[in-house]
């Protein structure tokens, strides 16, 4: 590893408070890095990125403001961050040797940087297979939901990084699940593959609400993971069960939009009648359960239980159609970019 | 008493799915009711009605609709029922007595009624002056939000039957509790009765978001106990801390609009940023706290800790008013139609 290396990296431009965002709001530069060991605090890593884990939060990262939103903010002309598989290059923290995988949840969205070791979030074994962030929505509806047998289960964005891994493990717990997603292929994607009951294409079915009573849940929903807000929860809370549970992993469908235009739900006094629990997660506050977890995952990738779909992005430059990939209906399974073999 | 009584009972003429209920809807009509032994059948009661409970949820007993409301609706020409208090006059039941004073949470808006034992919910001692309605949002509060000292709590409808109650146990708890009421009068009493460390009228401080950020919680909200719905909903979410609870125990600035016309809550997304968990409750699944709860209120009651205001109604024949006044800013406290002394 030579002394200076050329690092491209995105950085914030301007902030998009709405619509998608394009190269106005976020660019792509090259910056030359000094790895020499004179260059790495103590206690400091350089590293070079592998994955960048895509997510729609990131999209909240750009509003500009605070109000409805309450992620952190990106700084005008400073890199972005997102969660990453990184490698170290440089090590001036004995805990870590060159070589090295680590898990970074706030890592740089470059090629390379240095980076304090104590925001190391594990170090990590690739060879498993599994994907770090597919957890996040897991883990939520393990925590919150607490599906039983016989359970009947919706999953919104059914397909995607967060909704495959739910509703696998949901079909493990022996409930009923039934996705929705963006297309005919998705539809059959998550019956063929992923094992859902049923699922529907909220591209075409567009009464909610009758699908929903009629064709997919006559005994009602008992566990709703909200991945897309507005409508669909909307239509969701019209056939709740009694003591149903909505674990709010995030709303896709509303991200694009100042607070203001958004859908409002009009029907949350459903919640009192039914005495439903719907409640927000974040990765951050089940890190003492990730490990438990982690390993239930690895022996249900190993058994064939659990199956993962990851879209593959090739090369840092694509970091900007990714994310807005995850706005369309076009995107499958997990987004990763690929920033080094 | 005879074996033949006149009963004057309320019941539902038409349903009546938004605006304020009239005498089109609810009317009152004169029964004779046969009380003879030979007329109530085994494990039955012929109960006189003492006192009924006059709560919001009734509204949504009219609607004549399960759409968007999952209480169960009121039949047409059938008398309405309600929380009551009630006395035996006559017993087809060994385990109950005449002059036993009974809570009835599925009586009868009606002078009297033939009942069968099974419904009664438990006997009561009126002595304690302690209306049972009152008793649900408090209980909702502690199981629910379980409120920490020094947490910031609001409450809305801060002056009415849950209200009140709730806002008082809050402080017991070492919490800092602001409500808001629909008059300065009504401040005034929840500040200088109640214990309220401060209140706003939302009748004259309109811009509620900047009344909840800058006034009243520059820390931000940690429990919210949710009377109204609506623009104070969001309002509060758009200042929850992180965690927040909300207990949803009514919404009664909605009740009046069919729900396609109701406030549309635009920013659960902060829900998940902030992994705030709202949930409805109804009493129905608390009756096994139901024991304990009421002796710390009868403590709380008689040291002074816990102070009650109720509107005492007299006649059955104000039923239909009593129930509108819940929907204006003018009641204050529990209202109950005393039916007989």
């Amino acid at each position: 590893m030579a002394d200076f290396v050329e690092s491209r990296e995105w950085y914030l431009a301007a902030y998009c408070p709405e619509g998608v965002p394009t190269s106005d709001h976020l660019k792509l530069r090259t910056v030359t890095l000094s790895l020499s060991v004179d260059s790495i605090p103590v206690n400091h890593l350089a590293v070079e990125t592998l994955l960048l884990s895509v997510d729609p939060y990131l999209r909240g990262r750009i509003t500009g403001t605070l109000e409805g939103l309450f992620i952190s903010q990106y700084q005008l002309n400073q890199v972005i961050t997102a969660f990453a598989v990184v490698r170290v290059v440089r090590s001036n923290d004995s805990k870590y040797s060159e070589g090295d995988i680590l898990l970074n949840s706030n890592a740089s969205v470059a090629e390379y940087s240095i980076v304090p070791s104590s925001i190391i979030t594990r170090k990590i074994d690739t060879s498993n297979g599994i994907s770090l962030s597919d957890y996040l929505g897991s883990l939520g509806i393990e925590v919150l939901a607490d599906p039983k047998p016989g359970s009947n289960v919706f999953i919104s964005a059914a397909s995607g990084a967060v909704g495959m891994n739910a509703g696998q493990l949901a079909k493990i717990r022996g409930c009923r699940v039934i996705g929705s997603t963006g297309s005919d292929d998705k539809v059959k994607l998550i019956k063929e593959e992923f094992g859902y009951d049923d699922g529907f294409n909220y591209n075409t079915e567009t009464d909610f609400d009758a699908a929903l009573s009629k064709s997919y849940f006559p005994d009602g929903i008992d566990v709703y993971l909200d991945n897309v807000g507005g409508k669909m929860l909307e239509a969701v809370l019209n056939h709740v069960n009694k003591h149903a549970r909505i674990p709010l992993c995030g709303m896709i469908s509303q991200y694009n939009k100042v607070w203001t235009e958004r859908e409002g739900v009009r029907n949350l006094l459903n919640m009192v009648g039914k005495q439903v629990r719907m409640e927000g997660f974040m990765l951050e506050s089940y890190w003492h359960r990730f490990g438990d977890f982690a390993k239930d995952m690895e022996r249900y990738i190993q058994e064939g239980k659990v199956k993962s779909k990851n879209k593959i992005n090739v090369g840092i430059e694509g970091f900007l159609d990714s994310l807005n990939s995850l706005f369309s209906s076009s995107n499958i399974g997990k987004v990763v970019v690929q920033v080094k073999a």
